[in-house]
């Protein structure tokens, strides 16, 4: 296993290198099956479309639903099926990358396999990973998931539009992050219905700003 | 790795004989994080504890957060901390059966660690494995995680008390699962407010007489 990870660590570096040249910033996107990085995708294209050259490789065990989902917004996409696998590694990035002109490109997003624990533990060269968590899936996955928290630039909380509907308490979740990862973002989104999306657009847009200027 | 799945398929088949011996029947559920695995225990400990002798074991990745819930019913509950890992196999089970009188029980649940990847590849000499979805993550799992839909005996729908407030279309799920495993039984539940609980209770207790008689 160590062997693996040192292997994937330095291709990792090699990717980060070459995007870091091209100066494409690479989001590399992690949550449990269903929390909404499709949907946030969707919302994402629509409001960067104009401006930002986005690209996205979809990570998915099986099916190519969700990259369908996003060929309406006429940007490169590629599918990787892992055929089983339960997460990306930054060869199988490296090996996709090709297909992209990355010259032409701001912004390359990675949707991982949905799974919190094994993407965590794979750096794929990306310039930051982003948590995203559905308010359905209770208040103490931070906690009993802590390795994607501790390790993520910002954590999206979606569907926030359920909160009435369940025992989700935001407080206990902010609480068990921060003590995870004092630096992170929170950022309170309803994908579908759009709410709190022009503040993770904000927020994306400085990262984007930042990672061109250094 | 396919010599760790043999190594853990030999292991899995002594539990299972020894299981079969005592007349232990294993329920293995598998599930995201925040499907409901843990609330759907409470219900069941709740209409079961009279008459049927359950224990539990508590797959997690950190924190005995959900072997803490179950306390309150007075049963036999181990807790297996992963440390990162994806998934329990069956040497830890094995480990941690001797922590049960088998010759007290009828009724054994695998809480397994959330994740609809990783653990569906690893028999753990359970009797059967339980599929647990939240209508929350949407109805396209079962055709983008399949391999736990193909190998389980039933899936609990849970959190049906959220579809109103979602795009979740039941046609479109039950449809997907039927075709990658027609006998299948499906299960509609909200767990938290126990509605559809009865009919779980019911099916899971002619489950345990036909182990019982065969």
């Amino acid at each position: 296993m160590k062997d693996i990870l040192d292997r994937n660590q330095n291709k990792a570096e090699e990717v980060r290198t070459l995007l870091r040249e091209k100066k494409v910033m690479m989001v590399n996107i992690i949550s449990s099956p269903g929390a909404g990085k499709t949907t946030l995708l969707e919302r994402t294209c629509e409001a960067l479309a104009d401006k930002t050259r986005i690209g996205v490789i979809e990570g998915d065990v099986a099916t190519d639903r969700d990259a369908r989902r996003l060929q309406k917004y006429n940007i490169p996409i590629v599918c990787i099926n892992t055929g089983g696998g339960c997460h990306l590694d930054s060869h199988s990035i490296s090996k996709v990358l090709g297909h992209f002109a990355l010259d032409n490109l701001d912004l390359l997003f990675v949707e991982n396999v949905g799974n919190l624990i094994c993407p965590s533990q794979f750096d794929l060269g990306e310039t930051f990973k982003l948590a995203v968590v559905s308010t359905a899936e209770g208040d103490d996955k931070p906690a009993k998931y802590p390795m994607l928290f501790t390790g993520a630039r910002a954590v999206i909380l979606n569907k926030t539009d359920l909160i009435p509907y369940t025992n989700f308490n935001v407080a206990a979740f902010e609480s068990d992050i921060v003590s995870l990862n004092p630096g992170i973002t929170i950022i309170k989104t309803s994908a579908t219905g759009g709410e709190g999306t022009d503040r993770w657009i904000g927020w994306l847009t400085s990262q984007l700003e930042s990672f061109r200027a250094g």
